[in-house]
């Protein structure tokens, strides 16, 4: 009896899940890494994409796709970049959606170039709660954090915090402009993810970006494991 | 026809905004005016509540309504300030509601002391996406942005700026150190909320803080009008 409750649960995330699947053997089938990049609104993800796309990555080919409610405005900053970007608007609900998840993902694989890109990049949608809870098809998690948003995050958003392969803390340059603890910050991360890699990066100064350019180069080496 | 299907959509919505009909009837029986607090996380909320509550507000008896994912950080520091304070955490779900609804409101009111108060805090959860969505049997909205997320989110979120009363720009000590164009971002408000109040803080400083304290002290005479 226990078995089978356990089954249902599993079963009320398995449409979103069986989808993900089907996005994942078609990253699979033409070789392309993906990523899934997550943060609350404004902690510099187009900015940091900006800064790692500008210059480029060693031999890697990198396709963007954009989740927003509305609009396309982080989708136009990168498409200055000459990356191919798709857009996805999740507005089409009463107020728009707060995540993508992995229909949404589905629905815009036929405007992405999969043949022509190694690495495609997720833009999610900003929000820190159910992004962490739809997997999409992805290799690899990054969480972006900014040092503007306090220290108490990962206690207070731990799925997210969680469920990513990377944490980066963004926005390094306003250190010494804010009252953020990033001692405390680190150890309330290692309290509901122990050891995560961590990254500490300004999107705004390119420090520390070239340390993201390397782990997304090397990230297909890594994700040989099946979703 | 026409009509009828028209009515089939608002009615997807009526569950929620009876429940809040049926808090905001609780409000106003005892007399309590309603403030729904929004922001994106880390865009300073708590902070700017322990800078308002601190010194407390002239002749107006405040409570929080504390809503979070988990755990009780915000609350804990509230509680400092001898308010009362009810928590709601939202983890109930596989990974946690990114929102409070009217029904989870409803579901703390007995642990709220109405009686005792005049004006209620609700703090929602940090994301402007969903609590748009949800009237709660509010008042008045209140929306939270933070100079360190950038000029272009009234643009991403429309639905969260267009649904307030009231915008609060805050962390205004850090716009010497980001590149935050205020006169962009006012341009961008206006596009989706003409002429919507809104007023320029530090939580950090204390700047701006005591306009705030006005408009909630004034907010009983202005929020006669029914949800």
């Amino acid at each position: 009896m226990h078995r089978t409750k356990v089954r249902i649960v599993e079963d009320a995330l398995d449409a979103n899940n069986t989808i993900a699947r089907a996005n994942r053997a078609d990253f699979d089938r033409h070789g392309v890494t993906v990523v899934n990049l997550m943060s609350a609104p404004g902690a510099g993800k187009t900015t940091l994409l900006e800064r790692v796309l500008g210059p480029g990555i060693d031999g890697v080919r990198v396709g963007v796709l954009e989740g927003d409610v509305q609009g396309s405005l982080d989708a136009d900053r990168l498409a200055d970049l000459h990356v191919p970007v798709t857009q996805i608007n999740t507005d089409s609900g009463f107020g728009g959606e707060c995540h993508l998840d992995a229909n949404m993902v589905r629905s815009a694989l036929d405007a992405v170039p999969l043949a022509d890109i190694d690495l495609l990049i997720i833009e999610n949608v900003g929000n820190l709660v159910c992004p962490a809870e739809f997997r999409v098809g992805e290799d690899a998690r990054i969480m972006v954090s900014s040092v503007a948003e306090g220290a108490d995050k990962p206690l207070k958003y731990p799925l997210m915090f969680r469920t990513c392969e990377l944490v980066i803390v963004n926005k390094l340059d306003l250190l010494d402009h804010v009252d953020f603890d990033l001692d405390l910050y680190l150890h309330h991360l290692d309290a509901v993810h122990p050891g995560v890699a961590r990254m500490l990066v300004s999107a705004r100064t390119g420090e520390g970006v070239d340390e993201l350019r390397e782990w997304l180069r090397r990230l297909p080496d890594r994700a040989a494991v099946p979703a």
